[in-house]
């Protein structure tokens, strides 16, 4: 096996949804109220219900500008990669960097539909959400079958409809929902609470997953007033540790056996040590009485959680006592992260760093993230059509060049893309 | 090189700090004012300026009872294994356990001298916490030369009174102070506001180690309210994790280049992961213009920080990439976690199943510890006498079964040990 027989799977990527995506979804009576991107300023940004919000692009979608270009500041359409926002161009993007498949993270909506749980007339933000999905389902997944995961969000600030909404998508083929990897810090109930059990019932019953991406959680640590941006991105993944302490100590995990809860972009280093440490725990104190019907609680971990890496070479040096089946490469387009287009090569050198064989690096690129979310790409593209090799090998015209926000704008704006109306 | 081989050096235990222990150590017009304990109700508690303050026992001196009797309930000295507070006990319990020395962290005075800095009356308060180093250096460590590595405490309340006391017990051998990791959380001035950097410069002109140890700074993660007792003891290790990026981005560590800090009962697992996401961050954020002095953060690290562990069979395995320099064992007794009286077993079988080498054993039970803190405990103590076997030898008398704590009432006020006169 070489890097061009590799079969890449990420399970945690990101869209920029487009201005348009409201069109083909929204109910005739409510058109009118739908989400609508303006333009002001050399700014593009959502309003909805008055709100106005902007997307940092700088973090968000910099796969196609050189570094000193990122920051957090707000731009427009034009300035970025098209791929970011044009599904036709990511999925040429995607064969640029010999990726099969892809499960996108929203932006406009937040980790957890944030710019609609927010939003005060609740009646609409649910038609609007749920338009959201089926733009998301239908038209960004739909257009390339076999190219995406779908992942949907679910209405927060009603468990009730959060679960009917889940139940609503699943029928649709989605395969996960993305949700609050603290809830409890954005003033929801925990996961400890019991209060999300009839969504977690749904997800099982439908046999989806829980995509809890890091970020959404990163107020659960009190920072020191004066911690520059970098300790956000550097302790983001700390948090996957904590997100995984409340739900098996929840004990979440144990209440819903067939749970399945992906742990988006936490990165895989921290689990050995964690594993350590709770195992350890667990046999230790004794007088705690933990219960993890009769298994240590790495392994009810193991039994339910699916951990994801861009680059984690320490990870991967001990993906044995993580557990193999546990692992699952991710990609992170269009974010600073990102390993695009090298995605491949880098992918490739650390697994013969830390000698992977060819059988541990198919269940990390692909196979344990197909069998997790129960999604089979290869209905739709044979296996010997979507390797590294051969997805590449008709991508050749894709110029994957990085240019500044200036170029870019210059670029899109005389051929149209990504233009608002003024 | 077989157990009985090796020297064992922990930078991490604890004294339960004995009724009489200011009775040497404080100026005979300061008499009244002392500490005290006092006994009620079959619970011993210290009193200080009208304020009673109990030790749950159940947790911080359990290492005389069984699992069954842990918990969070405070006690009487009567109940206790003596070594907790007996020094000569404590230094046969390290005999029996085949540990030369021992650096011990504060119980009543808690890690930053909190029951010091909440005292309304702040120059008794800085009278009683000299008494309370007096007593640690001269009477707990001077005791049992060549046995203790002596850590002091610091009047947190006053920067420049704390950079004076450090450079006072400096001059009577002091080797560490132990401080808050966190201290924003608690309500003081972050590392990364400058604040504390008269304390730090004292520290580095006197060659003497910043001793964080966890739990301080548990309250910096905001617990979902339902999180059980379990998150506390399996999460403070991730906290050693913000502690260091707090000294490395802050930029406390670059501004003072011999600034040398021991991560107290961190872990060693984490650093690996917390390694391959800071240089990677470094390399690819660059638009951040991060200065690290033309090396890789992961290198400043190792220049200043010691870190430490119980039990880490995942860290241990990964030891050539955290740096073999930068490890220390250690038991904490009498806590919960502690290996007494099997800590060269506990460690053996890790250094075994791990493939350590005989140097890289001794480098993380003495060697980095006695360099780091600049002790030499073999001044006092040959080395031949200084080794598990020939302390063991000598220590055969030493009964180290488990009692109830009901027992141990019994046989120690039969003895008169540990009796607060009512």
């Amino acid at each position: 096996m070489n890097l061009d027989d590799m079969i890449m799977v990420s399970i945690d990527d990101h869209y920029i949804e487009p201005p348009d995506m409201f069109e083909n979804h929204v109910p005739k009576k409510w058109a009118d109220e739908a989400p609508k991107v303006v333009h002001e300023d050399g700014i593009d940004q959502w309003v909805f219900q008055g709100e106005k919000t902007s997307t940092p692009f700088g973090m968000a979608a910099t796969v196609g500008w050189p570094s000193e270009e990122w920051g957090f500041n707000p731009g427009s359409y034009t300035e970025l990669r098209p791929g970011c926002f044009d599904v036709h161009e990511r999925v040429r993007d995607m064969d640029a960097n010999g990726m099969l498949g892809s499960m996108c993270f929203p932006t406009m909506a937040g980790w957890n539909a944030k710019t609609f749980a927010e939003s005060h007339d609740k009646e609409v933000a649910l038609v609007m959400l749920q338009a959201y999905n089926d733009w998301v389902i239908d038209e960004w997944c739909g257009a390339y079958p076999g190219r995406f995961i779908p992942l949907g969000i679910v209405p927060m600030w009603d468990v009730e409809e959060a679960a009917k909404e889940v139940r609503r998508i699943a029928k649709k083929g989605c395969r996960s929902i993305s949700f609050l990897e603290t809830p409890h810090v954005q003033g929801f109930p925990s996961f400890l609470s019991g209060y999300w059990d009839p969504m977690l019932a749904a997800l099982c019953e439908e046999n989806m997953v829980l995509s809890l991406h890091i970020g959404a959680g990163f107020q659960i640590i009190n920072r020191a007033p004066e911690a520059p941006v970098d300790h956000l991105m550097v302790l983001a993944c700390q948090i996957s540790a904590i997100t995984a302490q409340d739900l098996l100590f929840g004990p979440t995990l144990r209440r819903f056996p067939d749970l399945k809860v992906a742990l988006s972009e936490g990165g895989i280093g921290w689990i050995p040590f964690y594993f350590d440490r709770i195992d350890r725990h667990y046999a230790n104190q004794e007088w705690l009485h933990s219960d993890f019907g009769g298994k240590l609680p790495s392994e009810v971990f193991q039994d339910h959680i699916l951990a994801c890496y861009i680059t984690d070479p320490s990870g991967l040096l001990l993906r044995d006592r993580i557990g193999i089946e546990n692992i699952a490469w991710e990609c992170d387009y269009p974010h600073t992260d990102c390993t695009w287009p090298e995605s491949p090569e880098f992918a490739w050198r650390e697994f013969q760093e830390t000698g992977c064989r060819d059988d541990e690096i198919h269940k990390i690129t692909w196979e344990n993230a197909c069998r997790f979310y129960s999604w089979d790409p290869f209905v739709h593209t044979p296996k010997d059509q979507a390797t590294v090799g051969a997805l590449r090998a008709r991508a050749h015209d894709v110029d994957v060049s990085r240019m500044s926000r200036h170029e870019w704008r210059a670029r899109n704006e005389a051929a149209g893309i990504g233009v608002v109306a003024v």
